[in-house]
Formats: C-alpha cells, structure tokens, sequence
C-alpha cells in the first residue's frame, strides 16, 4: 500500500496544531480522506471546550499536521504516515455535506448520531509514510 | 483509573511539537513516565532526518505535547490523555540512564536492542483525561 491507501486505512489518527501562544496542541481524530483533503468534524458537545481548541489553534496557524499509526509490539512491523497541510474549516456552502456525508459513509457511528460542530478540511501538502527499517548496528 | 494511570497504560503515544518554521510536527513515540515526567528516545538510525526533526523543534520551542488514546468502534468506551509539558534533551549527567532503565523496563524490544539516540525529558505541567459522554441531543 502506498502512503495514502495505508493513511485510508486507519481509523483514527491525532490532529497536531499549534495554540494561538505557540505551544503544541495534539488531539484525536476520526477523519475521512477524499482526494487531496483529509475532512473531520466536531461533535460540538457543550462546554466541551476542549475539543474547541483545535479550531481556535487552526484560526491562528492553519498549518497543521494528521499522524496515523500502526503499532504492535514486534516492531520491526511499526508504520506511521504524516499528512501535513493547511485547515480551515468549511462553510455551508464549501463542501460540507460533501465532507459529512464520506465520514458517514466511513463511520457508521456518525450515521447514527452526525456530528453538529464544524468540519475541519485539511488540505494535505505533504504525505510522508515511515517503516520500520532494521539500524544498522 | 486516573489520567497518570492510563497514560502510563498505553505503549505508543503521539508527541507533538512546534517546527522552527511555526508549523505543527506529529511522531509517534513509545515513552516511559516517572513522577512528573515523560521519557522518550531517539534510535538515531543513520540518514533518519525525519525522525530527527522533533530535536530541532524541541530546541526552538520546548513546549510539547504528548497523546495517547484508546480507539475501539464502540465510541463510548474511547478515550486519551494528553500530557503538556516542556521538553529537554537530557545530557549523560542528568538522568539518562535512568531514563534509559526505565523505558527497557517498559519495552523488551529496547533491552535487545538499546535507543542509541538523545533520551528526550517531558517535565509534564498539565494532565488532561477525555472520555466520551453521550452528547446531549
């Protein structure tokens, strides 16, 4: 599998911002991969302001960076991939539905009960995909 | 279990840092805690630039941010720890064979074949637990 089928693949992954102070922020996602975007959304739960977090860091650093990963303990079958790019979130009118409905369609969780918040669209300008390769020693 | 127990729970963990640049930067990391801090280490693979990113980030902007979760298709049973902190690279004098001990304490994998690399400290300041709870709707 290339970088983006094994990306595809997984189930979660963390989204990494960066706070208006400048400090890192890391938090899980579920997210849907379509093309050139990454989509996630917020359930918008209330005084969850934690969750919020990742939108006001994407309003004031819209580079942000999705790491999936697979891990078991017999290492040398460890990978991971990295999606860098830019966020923003999506507007009614910008591929909203859209980006909903693939989540629904990865997520049956989300069939059930759709997530009421914003949808993060992350526009991937670098995939980097890693394996374990055996060190030299 | 308390949000310091179930971090100490998981074997893989997303660190999440600040590149010079300002940009967002995401790796996985096995990690071993003691009190107040978070123990990672670098194999310090030959050619392995990437990997070697989160030691230029740490120097420029030291606040990190650590992430571990539990994922499973029943979303009320998920949740993740997120430890904030500030990190260092920890000099020969200062703990790191201690650090050392304690993440081969951890991984069998890192007793047959010990981290070569620079043993990162996270001094934690701020432990945050997340669990689902059915929104309100």
């Amino acid at each position: 599998m290339d970088a983006r089928q094994l990306l595809a693949s997984r189930r979660v992954a963390v989204l990494a911002s960066v706070r208006p102070d400048g400090r890192a922020h890391a938090v899980p996602i579920v997210f849907a991969l379509d093309g050139e975007h990454l989509y996630t959304a917020v359930d918008s739960k209330p005084k969850s302001t934690v969750r919020l977090a990742r939108l006001e860091n994407i309003a004031s650093q819209p580079e942000v960076s999705v790491l999936a990963q697979h891990y078991e303990e017999n290492w040398e079958k460890l990978w991971w991939v990295r999606a860098d790019g830019t966020a923003r979130i999506l507007e009614p009118s910008d591929r909203r539905e859209a980006a909903l409905g693939l989540l629904a369609a990865k997520y049956p969780q989300y069939r059930e009960h759709p997530p009421r918040g914003d949808v993060i669209a992350v526009r991937i300008n670098n995939l980097t995909a890693w394996e374990w390769a055996e060190p030299t020693r």
